[in-house]
């Protein structure tokens, strides 16, 4: 058995890289040639069509990514909103060289469900159970991605709302037999309502509540669940000030409320993104999400909250619906992402009478719940929710003042923390702004039709702000010339 | 930044203790004391009741596992079929060690659609592409778990219907549109035929496909999708010379043709398992298999084999279906569990057209790809298909003549390779069985109503089945004294 010196090399050569302090530099068009033959060879064998670019992740330092032909980009879109602290976190590399319980994690993958590992119960506990949003501490199942973890969440509001309608705990003869047809009793005509423009995930079931695209939605068959209008509000948010706004929110209130009420399809809960991502960066106020959730409590269906995108902090709040407030929790808390494991929170009461109706093989990866745990530690020694507050209010004034100057570029600058967006006039222009913002260094990501949208790692500090805006306005005063 | 003393020492004591020959050893009621302990504690944020005991991964060596109380078990189940090269294997954690991409892959998670690392293009080659099913090696997509994988090939199967049923290209106004609402045309009605007992995951999706357990699908909305019998066959199996087992299947395929022809929502696709594993180790002939490949090509629908259990090696073959000498490979080959990463292959016609329709953040994990080359690596090196012919026939006959010995307790033993089973008289006395079995010092799965089902590791022994038979044989005494 040889010993590891080659994993303790590359360890320390990561770690010591970390320090180096890197900087925008375009040497070619990104994508570049190297991007460019990688991706032809791995279009031998799956699709390339939505790549953007290939990283060197080894290289890639911070909120600093450096691409497969060298090109270093402040990255403000981070792996679609999913990496909280940037590259090679010098924390999270030592963490992993300290932690006794990671090899056994590495060449084996237990079955959570079944055997878990000793160390389980503790490593839960430290991680999710220490950030579980207030009301939702007893109940928390993981599982391997985003789109399962809003899938779990429905299959408990289901099991929830029929086990209300039921005089007994167990079901009956009859439904069990029907459920194996498919067919009413057993298989119920119930519905989850969400918001147009929503995006809760691509598997059948979570796609029937995703309204974002529908070039994601066309040629699948898919459940008759209805969707409410979700507020097209005039930003920046003004709060009482702004009486369209309230009127425009009232407007979705009633509408959901009547959905609510009379929709033949039966509705067991209500799924919301704090802010909705995928469609378009769309905002509402935290009165908005309060009076949904006591629309939601009057009419008896489940309350879940989606912060697959907009939870661990990227908001200034670890979760983002902590900001509105509520009197009652939501019933349901769905994450993945920036967690780096998925699942969802639950109240008690949504714990299934039954055992081994929401659960699989794996059910998440105690690997990546090690990660996790680093991630979560480091955001707290490091005071990472205080330090995007602070960012995020520089990065928006940033952007105001960008918009105020090219008011027919930069419209609509809103969100919370360093989790803003803006809009374009248009796609086309979107798409042509996010190209030619990558060759003069940074990197962002584009939603809804003319959305840009910004999702930097927490680590995001004022040097790296005052880059992006730089490279901001030089890349609009390109365009408008 | 302190060395990785720990983190080698660690590795260092994991390599060392692989030498170590384990065997049974039994010292407490399982679940025992520690494991108690632990679920109580667990219980306070997660489902305990599916857990059977907790493991100490670290201890656990080959073949055998320890559990939290230190007892020491001959491991037949694996995480549920998932743990190819039983635990702390050698070249596993050599593997781990010598590889200079493992910790860019663990202190971040890459999502892959967008931004693949450098080297992703030729990992896929070395792992996915080198094993790819023949016929299959241009497309694989890769996902979180055997659900995801089985509702993406659902997805790609019903572009793939509507593709041929469209006159242009893209999909129309009208189409586009309607899918926004979950309504025809856009949301067409097509569906997915499976088996009775089958099992394909716990998505709505997936789930309207699984007809393995009433509890799995009572209470959730299903698709209205078809279900043919599958065959119920006599066994060992005799191949030609049953002529009952030959009426039984032509019944089933009789079924499945007259559902292709005349059910009222048009079937885009028929999904198989092998070997219908969770529904009880079900069995068919290569020949039903060929038949039913054949009807899905004389009626246009999609043929995919859901190989998530019985992929990677366990049958003798390194997939299951390889034995059916098919002439037309299938459209699609799902798998997880064993390669540790999930997804599925597909012929290169059922590539969209359009792009961006079948994606995730992450879509897998290169950290778990890493790992699963390792398992091939050793496979290959090891000769381990090999070996699983060899002692899955020994352990077969050991089985069978138990079977003779106790005919009231052991029936209907079947499988190939070492993915082996048996039926008890009903499910208490086998839920009974396994108990019993592993205070003998073996653990084993159960399935179906009344089946035990045999998933070692491809690792097994004939020492290691000279341990088990004498164990199931001294279990058998004594219930039946």
């Amino acid at each position: 058995m040889k010993n590891c010196a080659k994993l303790c090399r590359t360890l320390s050569t990561l770690a010591n890289a970390s320090y180096i302090n890197l900087k925008p530099s375009v040497v070619t068009d990104i994508p570049g040639p190297r991007s460019k033959e990688l991706s032809s060879k791995l279009d031998s064998i799956q699709e390339t069509r939505t790549v953007s670019f290939f990283i060197d992740f080894e290289k890639s330092q911070g909120n600093y990514l450096v691409d497969a032909d060298g090109n270093v980009l402040l990255d403000m879109f981070c792996q679609i909103a999913s990496l909280p602290l940037g590259y090679n976190h010098p924390a999270i590399i030592q963490a992993m060289k300290d932690s006794s319980q990671l090899l056994s994690f590495l060449v084996q993958r237990p079955a959570l469900g079944v055997n878990p590992p000793v160390q389980w119960p503790q490593v839960l506990q430290e991680t999710l159970q220490s950030v579980a949003p207030r009301g939702l501490e007893e109940v928390v199942t993981t599982c391997g991605c985003g789109t399962s973890a809003n899938e779990n969440a429905f299959k408990a509001a289901f099991i929830w709302k029929r086990a209300k309608q039921r005089p007994g705990v167990e079901p009956t003869t009859e439904e069990l037999e029907s459920a194996m047809q498919n067919r009413s009793p057993g298989s119920p005509s119930l519905s989850i309502l969400s918001f147009e423009n929503s995006f809760h995930g691509r598997t059948l079931g979570s796609l029937s509540a995703t309204r974002s695209k529908a070039l994601y939605k066309v040629d699948f068959p898919a459940f008759e669940w209805p969707v409410a209008p979700f507020p097209k509000l005039r930003y920046p948010l003004q709060g009482k000030q702004d009486l369209n706004n309230i009127k425009e929110e009232d407007r979705c209130l009633k509408s959901v409320s009547n959905i609510l009420s009379t929709h033949p399809v039966p509705v067991a809960a209500i799924i919301v993104e704090p802010i909705l991502s995928e469609g378009g960066d769309l905002s509402a106020s935290p009165r908005f999400f309060r009076e949904l959730r006591e629309l939601a409590l009057l009419n008896e269906v489940a309350f879940i909250v989606d912060e697959v995108q907009t939870g661990c902090g990227a908001t200034g709040t670890f979760w983002a619906h902590e900001a509105w407030e509520l009197s009652t929790p939501p019933d349901m808390v769905t994450f993945s992402k920036k967690m780096q494991v998925s699942g969802y929170y639950a109240r008690k009461g949504l714990r299934p009478a039954q055992c081994s109706r929401i659960f699989g093989t794996w059910m998440g990866d105690p690997l990546r719940m090690l990660h996790c745990k680093a991630i979560l530690d480091t955001i707290n020694s490091e005071k990472l929710l205080e330090r995007v507050k602070h960012t995020g209010e520089y990065l928006k004034s940033g952007l105001m003042e960008l918009s105020n100057r090219f008011p027919e570029h930069i419209k609509n600058v809103r969100g919370r923390g360093t989790f803003l967006a803006w809009d374009c006039n248009n796609s086309e222009e979107r798409d042509h702004f996010i190209s030619a913002l990558r060759q003069y260094g940074v990197n962002i990501g584009g939603c809804g039709k003319n959305t840009c949208r910004l999702r930097p790692a927490l680590i995001l500090e004022s040097d790296d702000v005052e880059v992006f805006i730089e490279a901001l306005n030089r890349t609009l005063k390109a365009i408008s010339t």
